[in-house]
C-alpha cells in the first residue's frame, strides 16, 4: 500500500471513486490524466467532481488500473461511446472477451426499423396514405369509401358483403376452372395416343387408327358463359379499386394487381377467338395454363385475415433474407450440375462391362439434372435409378448431399427468426412512440 | 467543471448521488425539476433524501444528463414502469437499444399463467373441482371413491387392476379387430375383382366367370361374440365414469368421452343386422372403418403413464399454437391447388409435341392435386411421375418447395418451445405459492 | 417527503442504506422490523450495521417498499435462499417477473453433475477404479498392464501394435462374412425359387424341374477356417481382457462383452455341425445372421478414436432423453396402427365401387402397417400406394403426420442438447476441482 | 449483532465495504487474512484502502462470509482471475451455480480469433500478402497489377472485361460437354444393349444380331476444336495467374488450381489419341467423366460474388466441424453396413418359407448396401424394397433410423452456427483494431 497522500477522491455523480495519481497518469492526455498535473502556480484538488453516470466510471477506472477496458454486460453501444468519448477514451480497444456483451443492443435499432417498416408495409402497403384524401375533400368522399370498401372488409357491413361476393365468385370459378381441366385431359387423351401404335408394333399388331381428326376440342358453352360472368366481376372490382387508389404507382406495381389483370385474358380471348379454337387445341392448352392465375388470386383471401405474430415475422425474415436464398439456389444449382454429370458418367463406366444387364434409364443428360433433383430433395420417385455399382456409389454421394443440403437451411432461417422474432415481440409490446 | 454552489445531494435508499441543479432542469414539471425551484421564501435544499431504490435511479438520472433513457439488462417492466412514474418521466421514450432488454420478463407473467392453465387443465381436467364431493356428503362417499378408482389407477391397488383388467380388454379387442380384417380382405378380394376381366380381354381369353354371387361376407361368429363382451366392459366403465364424474359437461364435452360412446356401437349394429349383413358388405365395411376407433381407445393408456416435462411442454406448445399451424394449413392447401394446376398443365402441354412418348399418369386433376401431396412432402412413391420435361420442371420446383415448406416449420415451433420450456422448467423448480 | 427523524441507516456490509421506520414496518415478524421496536427501555439505533452482502440487500428493502420481490438477473438460487432466510423472508413469493431469472443457475448444478458422471463412465467405464491394482500389488503388475495394453493403446507400441493387429482381424473377418453371404445368396436364389412355377403355369409352358434337392449348401471351407482363425484371436482377446479387467461385474454386464461372446459361436457352431448342415439350411442362415455382430465390433473401433466435445454431448443428451424418446416411440406406434386401420378401410370403402379399377395393393393388414411406416418416414418406395381417392386422402394425412413427426423431434433435442452442450463447455475450462 | 469494535472498513476503489475481523479470519494466508494480524507492535489500522475494483470486491467479501465463491454474469475470465490472484485467492473454487455465467466471455477470444482468420483466408487467401510486391518493386509491377486484374475483377475495367471474357469461356465450354454427353449416350445406346437378347432368349425369339461393330464413337469435330479453344484460353488465365501469383506455394496446394489444371487435359488427350479414340470407347468415357471438372469450375464464379455475412459464418461452421462431420460419417458407414446385413439375412430368414412368393430383389450385399443408402437418406426409389415380413421389419427400422440420423445433425450444426454467427456479427461492427 502506498502512501495516502498521493490518493484522489473522484466524485462521480457522487459515489466517490478513490484512487492514487500514479493509477491515473497511465493513459497520458486523457481526462483523468490531467487531474494529476497540477495547475498553474497551484496546487492538485483532492476531490473532483464529474457530473457523469457512476455505473460506468468503475469500468473506466478499471481501465486505468489493469489497461484492459471490459464493460458490463448487456451495456448500450451509444452509451459506452459517449462515456468513452467523455473521458477522452474513444481510441481504447475494448478487451476481446467483451465484444459480445456489446452486440445485444447494437444492430437491434436497425432491426427496429426494418421490422417496423415491414409491418408499415404490409398495413398500408399500396392503400396508400389513408389521410391524403382528407387534404383533398373536393375530390369527393367517395373514394376512400370505396377503397375502404373493397380493401378493409372488416370496418363495414357492405365491405363484409362485397368480400363475401367476392369469395363466391373465386370458388365459382375455380370449381369452373378444374371442370374445364376434365375436358381438356379428356380430349388429350382421347386425340394424342401415339404410345399404343408404338406398343403395337413391338407386339406385331396391325397399327390403330390414326386419331381421328374429327374428335376436336369441344368445351361446354354454359361453362365458359359462366366463367366469363366471374371474370366480368372481377374486371369491375379491378377497376373499382384502381380508380379509388390513393397511390396510382404502388397500385399499379403490386403483383396482385398484375396478377388480377392477366387473368382477366383467357376467357375473352377464348372467346374471341370462338370455333377457331377447336383446330389450335394447343392455344386452348396455354389458355388453359394462364387459369392458374385464379388459384394465386386465393392469395388476397390469405391478405383478409389477420395473421399472428410468428407468421408475419416468419414473412419478413424469407423477404429479408433474398440474398441468402439467392446464393443457396445458386449452389444447389451447381449441385445439380455437377451430381447430375456425375451420375451420366458413372452410370455409363458402370454399365459398360457387359455383365448381362447394361440399360441406363435416361437419354439425355436433362433426364439426369431432373433425377438429381428428385433425388437431392430425397422425393426418389424410382423412375430413374442407377443400375450399375458405380451408379449407385454416385447415387448414394447425391442422396447424402442432399439430406446434408436440406439441413444446412435450418440454421440460417433460425437465426435470423429468433433475431427478428425477439425484436417483433419487444416493439409489439411497447406504444408506437417507443415509451412503455 | 463548474461550481459546485449548484450541486445538490441526492439521497436515494441511502446512495448519494450529486449532481448539478442544470442538470435536472431539463425535464420541467418532473419530480427532480422541481428541486431546483425554491420554495416560497426558502431556500434549496442541499440534501434531499427519497426512500426509492438506489439502483434505478442512476438510470433516471442519466436521463437528465444524456436526454436517453436507458435501463439495466433483464429489468422487469413494471418496477421500470412503477420507477418512471415516481419520477413524473411516465412518458419518457425508451431508447431503442434497450427495448430488448425490457422484454424478457415482459411477457413472461401470462406465459406462466398460460403455461399453469394448461397443467391444471391436463392433471384434473375433466375430473373437475375434486373438493366438490367433500362439501355435499349427502350424495354418499362412493362416487368420488369411483372416480379415482377409474381415473388415479396408481392411487389404490383396485385401481391398478380395474386399469390392468381394462387394458387386457382393450388388447384384446385390438387382436379382433386385426383379424376381422382379414376376413373382410379375403371377402374383398374374392368378390371384387373386375381388373381381371379387363386383363383377359386384352390378352384375347375367354373373360372368367362373374364373382360367384353366393360367396356372402362370413364373419366367424365367434370372434364377434368375443368383441361384445370387450364392448360391454367398455360400456359398464363408460357408465361408471359418467355416473361418478363430479362435471358432467366437461365430461360429455371431452373427445375421449365421444370416442369410447361411438366405439360402442359398431358391433352392436352388426349383431343387430345380423344375417343380413352378408347382402350389404358396404355396410360391413363402414362398421369395420368404425372400429378404429378402438385404435384411437389406446390414448386412453398414454393418460396413465407420467409424461416427462419436455413432452408435456410440446404439447402445449402445439396446442398454443393452432393458429399458426392453420394458417400454415391454409398455405399448403393453396400450394397443392397451384402445383397440382401447374403440373397438370406443364404435362399437357410438354407431352403434346408428339414425340412418340405421350402418355400422362394421370386421369383427372384430383389425382394431380394427389400427387402434389406426395411430392410436397418428399415421400414420391413414384405411381405418378412426369413424362415431359415441361412437367419434370413445375415437379423440380414442386419437390423444392415442399423441402422448403417443412423447414419452414422449424424455427415457428422451436422459438414457441424454447420460451415454453424455460417457463416450465422455472416453474417446475418453485413451490405453487410462488416461493423458492 | 417525511420527516428525516424517523429515518434509519442500515449499515449493510459499508454500503448505507436510509429509510423510513414505516418502510421497514411492512412485514411484521422480519428481522428489520424488529429493529423499528424500541428495545427494553431504550432508544431505537439510527445506524446498525450488518455484516452481509450490500448487492442483494437492495432487493431486499425494495421488498418493504414496493411489496414485490424481485432479484437481480441470473442470481444463483442458494445465494438468494440464503440471504432471504437471514432476513427471515424465507416464505416471501418471488414476482412472476423474475422466475426466469432465477431458473438460469438453478438445474446447473445437478446438469454439471450428471455431465461430469456421463464423461467419467465413457472414460473409465468398465475399467474401473484405475488405482486398485495399486493397493493390491500382490496380485502382479501384470493385469494393469495387459488392460492397458488392450484397452489404452495409444499408451504404449505394445499397445498400439495390438490395436492395429485386431483390426486388421476385424477388417479380415469382415470381408470373410461379405463373401460368405454371396454363397448363401447363390444358394438361395438356385434352391428356392417357386415363382417361376407360378408364372409358367399362368403362361401356360410346362412347370419347370423342381429345385434340384442335391445342390445342397457348400460353403468353400478355407473360408470357414479362416474365420475360424479370426474368431481364435477374437477369443484369446476377450480371455485377456477378462482375465485382466479389474471390475469383471461392470465388464460382465457391458454390451460390448456380450456382442464379444456372442460373436465366437456362429464359427464354431458350424465346424461342429459340419457336413450336416447342407441339410438344413435354415440353421445355415440363422448362423449368417448372427454373424452381423461382426460389424457390431466396428463400435470398437469408435472407442479408440478421441471424439469431439460436440459429439460427446450429443451422445449423453440422447442416452438422457431416453424417456422421451420412448414415448415418442409410443406415438409412432400409435400413429402406424390408426394410420394403417384407417388406410385399409380407406381402400377398400374407395374401390368398392367397381369403377373398373378396383385391386388393392396388400393382402393383410400387417402390410398396410408397414406402408404406414414408409409413409411416415417419407420414404416412400412405391410397393405399395392407394389406388382409390378414398384411399389417397388417408394416404395424404399420413404423409403430412409423417413430415410434422420428423420436424416435432428437432426442438426437444435441440434443447436438451443446447443445455448440456453449455455445461460441457464451462466444464471444459475449469479444473477438475471447479478453480480456474 | 457483535460489537463495533472489530469492524473493519475496507475502502475499495473509493467504496467503502465494512466487515468484522472475526470474518476475514475465514481463510488464513490470503491478503484480507492480514489485515487482522497486527503488525508488530502496532495497532490494527480501522480503514484500509486497496486501488482495486470496488465491484467485484463485494463478491470476494461474500467469500469471507459464506465460503461460497460467486461472481456476477457475464463477468469476464481474465478479469476473475486477476482480481482472485490479487486477493490471495486463485485457488479458491467457484461455485457450480457460477459456472456457466463464467464460460460466456471464454471461449470468445479464440473463436474470435479463429473467424478472424477464416475470414482473412478467405479474402486474401491464396493472393498472399498483397504488400509484397511493394517492397520488390524491382520485379516490375505488372504483377500485381495482373493479379489483380485477374482476381478482383471488380478493381478496374479491364479486370470486369476479363472476368466477363472468361465467364463466357466457361459457359461455352458447359453447353459443348452437355452437347458431348449426348453424342456419347447415343454412341452408348446403339452399340452395348446385351439387355434384348437376354429378353428374346425367356421368349424364345431368335438373338438379335450381335451389335455392329462399323459403329463407332464419332464425336463432332468442330465441337472439339470449339472445346480446345475454350481450353486454351482457360490455360492461359491459369499461366498468367501461376506466374503473378505472389504466394507461388499456396497457389499450387489451392484446389481451385488443382481442378483448372486437370481440366486442361481431357480435350487434349482426345486430339493426342485422335482417331484411335474409336475403338477404345472406355477411355473416351473416362475423358468424358474428367470434362465434369468444367462444372467444378463454375465455383470460381461464387468467389466473385460478395458473398452475405450468414453464408460466410456458415461456410466457416462447416470448415471447422470437420471432426464431427468425419466421425458422423464413420457413424453413417457403420450403419450402413449394419442395416444392410441384416436387411439381407431378414429377407433371406423371411422367404425361406415357400409361402409362394419368394424372390429377393438383389443378387449380392452391395446391392443391399445400397439400398440401405437409399433408406436411411428417405429417398426410397422403389428398386430394392422388403418381400418378407421379417424384411420389412428391418426395413421399418432402417427408415426410423434414417429419420433419426438426419435429425440428429441439426442440433451440432445449429449451435456452432450460432455462436460463430454472434461473434462475426460482433467483430463486423468493430473496427479492425478494436475500438469501437
Amino acid at each position: 500500500m502506498e502512501g495516502s497522500g498521493e490518493r484522489l477522491v473522484l466524485n462521480v455523480g457522487g459515489v466517490r471513486y478513490e484512487t492514487y495519481h500514479s493509477t491515473l497518469r497511465a493513459f497520458p492526455g486523457t481526462r483523468l490524466y490531467q487531474l494529476t498535473e497540477p495547475p498553474m502556480g497551484g496546487t492538485l484538488a483532492r476531490e473532483v467532481f464529474f457530473d457523469r453516470s457512476p455505473h460506468l466510471f468503475g469500468y473506466v477506472l478499471g481501465y486505468y488500473r489493469t489497461r484492459q477496458l471490459h464493460c458490463p454486460p448487456d451495456i448500450c453501444r451509444a452509451v459506452l461511446e459517449e462515456e468513452l468519448a467523455f473521458w477522452g477514451l474513444a481510441d481504447a480497444p475494448l478487451a476481446p472477451c467483451c465484444w459480445l456483451k456489446l452486440s445485444g443492443g447494437d444492430g437491434r435499432a436497425e432491426d427496429f426499423h426494418a421490422w417496423e417498416e415491414s409491418e408499415l408495409g404490409e398495413e398500408q402497403g399500396l392503400l396508400g396514405p389513408i389521410e391524403s384524401p382528407n387534404s383533398t375533400r373536393a375530390q369527393g368522399t367517395w373514394k376512400p369509401w370505396l377503397w375502404a370498401l373493397l380493401n378493409q372488409p372488416c370496418s363495414s357491413l357492405a365491405g363484409k358483403c362485397a368480400a363475401l361476393l367476392s369469395m363466391l365468385f373465386l370458388l365459382g370459378v375455380l370449381v369452373i376452372f378444374f371442370q374445364e381441366t376434365s375436358v381438356q385431359l379428356d380430349y388429350f387423351t382421347s386425340n394424342f395416343r401415339p404410345l399404343e401404335p408404338w406398343d403395337g408394333e413391338k407386339e406385331g399388331l396391325p397399327p390403330p387408327q390414326a386419331p381421328t381428326p374429327g374428335l376436336v376440342y369441344q368445351r361446354a358453352p354454359h361453362l365458359l358463359y359462366l366463367e366469363l360472368l366471374c371474370v366480368l366481376w372481377f374486371g369491375a372490382e379491378l377497376l373499382a379499386r384502381s380508380i379509388s387508389c390513393p397511390n396510382k404507382i404502388k397500385f399499379l406495381r403490386s403483383p396482385m394487381t398484375l396478377v388480377d389483370l392477366a387473368s382477366l385474358f383467357p376467357v375473352l380471348v377464348e372467346l374471341a377467338v370462338g370455333r377457331r379454337a377447336e383446330r389450335h387445341p394447343r392455344l386452348c392448352l396455354v389458355l388453359g395454363a394462364l387459369r392458374v392465375l385464379y388459384v394465386l388470386k386465393l392469395g388476397r383471401l390469405l391478405g383478409l385475415v389477420e395473421k399472428p405474430l410468428a407468421l408475419r415475422v416468419l414473412a419478413h425474415t424469407l423477404r429479408s433474407s433474398w440474398r441468402e436464398a439467392g446464393l443457396l439456389l445458386l449452389l444447389w444449382a451447381g449441385e445439380i450440375l455437377l451430381f447430375g454429370s456425375l451420375f451420366l458418367y458413372g452410370e455409363l463406366l458402370g454399365t459398360g462391362h457387359g455383365q448381362g444387364q447394361s440399360e441406363v434409364h435416361f437419354a439425355d443428360i436433362l433426364t439426369c439434372f431432373w433425377w438429381t433433383v428428385i433425388t437431392l430433395t430425397t422425393v426418389g420417385y424410382g423412375d430413374i435409378y442407377p443400375m450399375s455399382a458405380l451408379g449407385q456409389v454416385t447415387a448414394a454421394i447425391t442422396a447424402m448431399a442432399g439430406m446434408l443440403t436440406s439441413v444446412l437451411l435450418v440454421p440460417i432461417l433460425l437465426v435470423r427468426f429468433q433475431r427478428c422474432y425477439a425484436v417483433a415481440l419487444a416493439r409489439q409490446k411497447l406504444r408506437p412512440s417507443g415509451t412503455l
